[in-house]
């Protein structure tokens, strides 16, 4: 009975709660086996088992309830066996949240010069030692299957920005032979307790779009994901696609655009019904001194900032803004102190999952279109 | 009447509570305007306001009472002239516990080649621009006045090793005179709610330690340092000069060793009646992975602990040791990981403080020999 119950407790699931009255916004809930995910959800990125700068009792402190981890990371180090005989990724970094995973098909796009595509896979090198590997869809299954991940990613070819269409449609195609290999290698050992998502490709243009849509809801994935863009594009030709494209996706599932992005492409992206983000900007730019706030961005070296006693944000109620002044943040960043990058991250993450906390609320009130039009300076 | 109980609160003092009954090590209590400090005290170094890696929240958890701060480069960078501005240190880097300042003579000492010494002070060039400065006693003390220090220190120059018995006894009275220019630029302008210490110096040449201390005690410090060791000269010989200075100084004020040290060497010190230390020791070490345990030092990048899912020390009670593995922190280093140095040092502090604990735990059980063979092997 209680193995039964668990069981059910534990089937990956999806509800939308409320949609928005005058938008595609959308309030929904995920249920994974680690947790509970209100959505439009921001997931924080922990390239390496290790959200960076960010001790884990903060994360929980900031209620983060899901965050991204890199497969290609954790297969080259410290390996994804290794990380299995230990447990499973949750219990190796002592993370009780959820964990997306991607699928390593971006990590090999983004070192083009390292790797080679066959129909069966990519050959690649390590960026680290150079050693060759071999990633098909089936291994990259295989390896986000033992870190346990509670959202697996199909492994799809990132189309590059700018593509012909030719070279667009073929790589569309390849992506969709690819996750259909994924999904069938997957569903050969699955429980329900996880999902994988399959991911929408087809370059900036709106038929090939369309068709992978139709590839992958034949495949009935549980999750829909968007991929391909914020590689280069211009901002409205991400917004174009993105019109084009989250329309035809299913009502019913978890819609996740990868890699997006900045506060504002995310609360555009939620009015047009996306549930699930990530991206590095938060982590990255905290490490660069480049802080979000609900005054516009703080870029923390200025000498403007040297002798300011305020917060960074007066609006914000993380620790680093209850605690610490501008001047003091500048002080630490200018001399390269390791607090820098610990403190600034803290607030980053903070503003990012404010923002959707924001978001979400807006949403269940049925004021997210006011709520952006009041905070579109705000938000910056 | 507020007022003046708030004033004689604040005083500065100390009080010896208890000898232990079969060694010279000492139970005591520093008053400082910023608490009350528990001797024997380790000081985390905090060289430009912060200590390295580690969140004032986490000092606090800590219970650490007072720490370090290094007046040449808080005189740098930001400037203490910018920091008074801004409130004083404690307030610039939001800390309500007590802080020590050097002098600067140190720093000024490791960076031989940019240093010019004459009688009235030392003209230095910035490691960091290159600019230059001259630095006297009686700057040294209006730069820790500026920052606010609970304790300031004597500016002096510290005596190399080897040094032969001249130009030992020439330094030796240099910084005599100056510790004497400090001194009464220093009682110019003070309220008795903080201190200053002298700094005993005089190479490994007993008698001029001798001398060195008499020459102090006619100044009447409230606090007694001792300078010039831990700068490469055998163990043994710095346990001799020990030795022979300790017991000339004035039981009923604090005495501090600087610089020191491994955790054997200050358990040692305090047997010889020593009540103050500080050292980058705990936080430098985290940062190279060299991890103090109950069981010995624990060098987490070693292959041994790649799949060790133990706590790092099963007998330390800090964060760190109670939510991670040593698989999971050495994949944290091995990557470079922002938060390895995080986590260690909350590790490496946690140990010298609980040390400290134990220590005073064990002076007042009057069983600080006995704790001291019990544990010689454990404490390193």
């Amino acid at each position: 009975m209680l193995a039964a119950d668990s069981s059910a407790q534990n089937r990956f699931g999806f509800e939308v709660l409320h949609q928005d009255a005058g938008s595609c916004a959308r309030l929904g809930r995920m249920h994974t086996a680690h947790g509970e995910i209100s959505t439009p959800v921001f997931l924080p990125v922990g390239t390496a088992g290790a959200v960076k700068a960010m001790p884990a009792e903060w994360l929980e402190d900031l209620n983060a309830r899901i965050i991204l981890a890199n497969t290609y990371h954790l297969y080259l180090r410290p390996g994804h066996e290794r990380i299995a005989r230990l447990g499973g990724l949750h219990r190796f970094m002592s993370w009780g949240g959820g964990i997306l995973t991607d699928s390593g098909g971006y990590q090999v796009y983004s070192h083009r010069e390292l790797r080679r595509i066959e129909e069966d896979g990519v050959h690649f090198q390590s960026h680290l030692d150079g050693s060759s590997h071999f990633l098909t869809p089936e291994k990259a299954i295989d390896i986000q299957r033992a870190l346990g991940s509670d959202i697996v990613m199909a492994f799809d070819e990132c189309t590059p920005y700018p593509c012909g269409r030719v070279d667009a449609e073929a790589s569309m195609e390849l992506s969709m032979r690819w996750e259909k290999r994924c999904l069938e290698h997957w569903l050969r050992n699955a429980d329900g307790s996880r999902a994988m998502f399959g991911i929408v490709q087809g370059g900036m243009f709106a038929d090939l779009r369309k068709r992978s849509v139709e590839a992958l809801l034949e495949m009935n994935f549980p999750g829909m994901a968007i991929g391909g863009l914020s590689v280069g594009e211009p901002k409205d030709l991400m917004f174009e696609v993105l019109d084009t494209t989250v329309p035809l996706l299913p009502w019913d599932r978890p819609r996740y655009l990868m890699g997006v992005g900045m506060p504002e492409d995310i609360v555009r992206a939620v009015g047009r019904g996306v549930d699930i983000f990530d991206c590095v900007l938060p982590t990255r730019n905290a490490r660069n001194g480049c802080l979000f706030t609900s005054q516009g961005r703080v870029l923390i070296k200025n000498a403007a900032y040297a002798e300011d006693e305020r917060p960074l944000d007066p609006e914000c109620g993380c620790p680093t803004c209850k605690r610490y002044s501008r001047a003091y943040l500048r002080h630490l960043y200018v001399t390269g102190e390791h607090l820098s990058a610990t403190l600034n991250t803290l607030h980053n993450l903070t503003f990012y999952l404010d923002m959707m906390e924001k978001i979400r609320h807006a949403i269940a009130l049925d004021s997210f279109d006011k709520w952006f039009r009041l905070t579109e300076k705000g938000v910056n």
